[in-house]
């Protein structure tokens, strides 16, 4: 049985006449895509050509929720109330959801963005809204996030699929958390070392931490950068060197 | 067999910590609520929230779109593109739908608000865009509109069910159509002449314009106001009224 | 000499055709009016007319400034980077002073709004971008604090003027610390122990905690709560009681 | 006595983590920077370096104020009510002139942006609107529009200072009016073609409009554009030939 996996990256970041990555380049490349639902970024003409485009693609449409706020990008922590949380979560489902539906498809996933993906690692009350929306949703859905996060550990709990993802392009610590972004090593950019790094994960379940130090990691998801220089070619790399040691691309949803 | 109306109303126009209206006054009264969308009033929290009211007490739920216009409540025409209003309007039916589908029912139908509610009655281009939305939808949804708008005539020449409302409160020209606002008459404030308006209306399909003229009018649905001084119990003496007269209250989907 | 206190009060913080508290009710109660800035309320409507009403009453302009959360009406903490909150709060008080200026006067102080100005108590980092916003200000202009508060302490090392503000609807700890708000005895609602609260408070400076503690506060102002049931009366009583005891009531700046 | 003209052109036109244009090339370029107020684009974080970065090149400072409108860009006119329109304005002038004091100049002029830019130029009860702004600021602050234009009529009428733009890269039709952009030859793209129409333009008040009319135009600005493909290319060209034809590049105010 070959080993497959997911690539998952975030489309549709811009906002009215602002554009933010690299849709075109970064669809025929990826299996699953993370679309921003308005709040943090993404508007409703945006939402609804890349659900388009994603289901002509073959990609799976995830709902990339994060916090209502367009000046910060989603990037600032907010100390919101957990029944606010819930609720801002289903709008940004449904809002996605609407347009999946009318493009023939429909959510398949959620994964919360920038300053809520990294607050749902650590807080369980933000964690535990999210959770909430996904339970109070019509069907179950899987969450893609951080393994070990509490937000993973949470929806587990509750009887929700949860789907881990990696980033080979990320140096890891020795607890297999990520390194954070100040740090020396924490940005690879080299596209055929992050490759390399991307088959021996997936094939092996193998990544060496920025110490040395031989995790083991058994990703559903690799997820790819589309907004940072170098980001497409990194994408190419990283399929081009999945697709070439007979691993399998395809949505985990 | 029993004549039968609709009382439709506006609900959930407050917005984060601010309110308009009394829901919890007019939940009891109505038949069919239409709930903002978050773009000219409401938010997650009040939507969530009023869904879940809606259905306790057997409410259908309807879209309210709006042009994104917190600021001006909605009130101010946009010209915006036509595209781009069709997108607007799917974001709104696909977020509220996902409150009511979390809550066990869903979307009943759509009505446009305000602005966008007017420039409907008049403007093909926009009226088009809201029919498109509604083609887009992946089930067949009435529009609920003034008889004889252009949004009307599209949406019957799209196939989609129309639903023709009138107002008891609201004065009328000798073509059918309301009196403006900045006019003498254009408001009625007296709760016995409104329901006494309304039984005659309903039962007999007749109203008399402010000329003297006979209209004949044959409305599937009364819009209630809520957010005025005496709205409510203007609302419940036409509810009384109509009931007093062996007149149905059902929602019309 | 007679002892002069100043009386504050949060005014338009409406939004759009939403309003909040009773801003015709308070004017002519206060000296200082902390006017929201158009970040987690008012408007440019609101801001110009009650701008234009602080001139004719004889009432100081202060620029409430608060986070970019009108959905949250700026009560939750935001994490947001110093850099970007100094502009942020210039942002808002050039607005303010812009319609300051075309009524005639200009704006006299800054006190930070909600969530805002509860992080200023205890945050060095957000309580020192609002300091570097004044500093910043073409004239030093005075801030309204808690007295002891991080933003008290560093706008004193930064030579600006410090206003120290006191509540006498607020329960005290004994270490001068506000009452948490789910505590018994956070807020006092019996408008004649208020005034009297107010007048010993001011004329010999003493307040009792909650616990019995008798504390030493000097304040410069006392805030007057305008948007919670009674808050008015509450406001009279308080205005009448000092007034009463001979002492004088005139704007800190 | 040499010939003068100044050179204007947006800036700050994105939004958050979203660009716009080129700011760095263009402000060696330009002598006027019509800086966006964070209706229709700019944000707090924008506006202050920008202010400051065209001080530090000596170009002045002008407030670009738009329809309240991020997602669409101030694209799209919207039918707001003329004192609301003024506050509006106001508050973009405010909230730069802020940022202006802040880096030790002060905005010195106003120019619409798009929608309401057009708007301006036909609609009375708008360009009044921005007129009415413009007497309540606390100096008299010139307008830069389009020659003709009922904001410049008005203008005029009220004792404002009237700037008159023209766009060397654009076609004019024979009454002098600009050629709607879905016209061919509406934008001219050839940056030696466009620099030789504004040196022509400049020197001898002659303009060439698209079906061979020569138009006698006596502007005191040439806007320069920023945000299209060559804009830069076309910028530059523009002002080498200006300045090497002898014409003296300084700002209007």
């Amino acid at each position: 049985m070959p080993v497959r996996i997911d690539l998952n990256a975030d489309l549709g970041e811009g906002f009215g006449q602002w554009r933010c990555g690299d849709d075109q380049a970064l669809l025929p490349l990826i299996t699953s895509a993370n679309i921003a639902c308005g709040f943090h970024a993404g508007d409703p003409v945006i939402m609804r050509r890349v659900c388009q485009q994603a289901i002509e693609h073959g990609v799976s449409i995830g709902a990339q929720v994060g916090y209502r706020d367009l000046a910060g990008f989603g990037r600032r922590r907010i100390e919101i109330a957990a029944a606010d949380l819930t609720a801002e979560v289903l709008y940004q489902l449904g809002a996605l959801d609407g347009f999946a539906r009318a493009a023939g498809d429909r959510v398949r996933y959620l994964k919360p963005h920038g300053a809520l993906y990294n607050t749902a690692v650590t807080d369980p009350a933000q964690a535990a809204a999210i959770v909430a929306a996904l339970l109070a949703w019509p069907e179950p859905l899987p969450v893609l996030t951080l393994p070990g996060s509490q937000l993973a550990l949470l929806a587990t709990d509750a009887g929700l699929p949860v789907i881990a993802e990696a980033f080979a392009d990320r140096g890891y610590l020795a607890d297999a958390s990520l390194q954070p972004r100040d740090q020396p090593a924490a940005l690879l950019t080299e596209p055929a070392q992050i490759a390399a790094r991307a088959i021996r994960l997936v094939s092996r379940g193998e990544l060496v931490a920025s110490d040395g130090t031989l995790l083991s990691i058994r990703p559903a998801s690799l997820c790819l950068h589309g907004d940072t220089p170098g980001a497409v070619a990194i994408a190419r790399a990283v399929r081009a060197g999945l697709a070439g040691a007979g691993i399998e691309l395809a949505p985990f949803a």
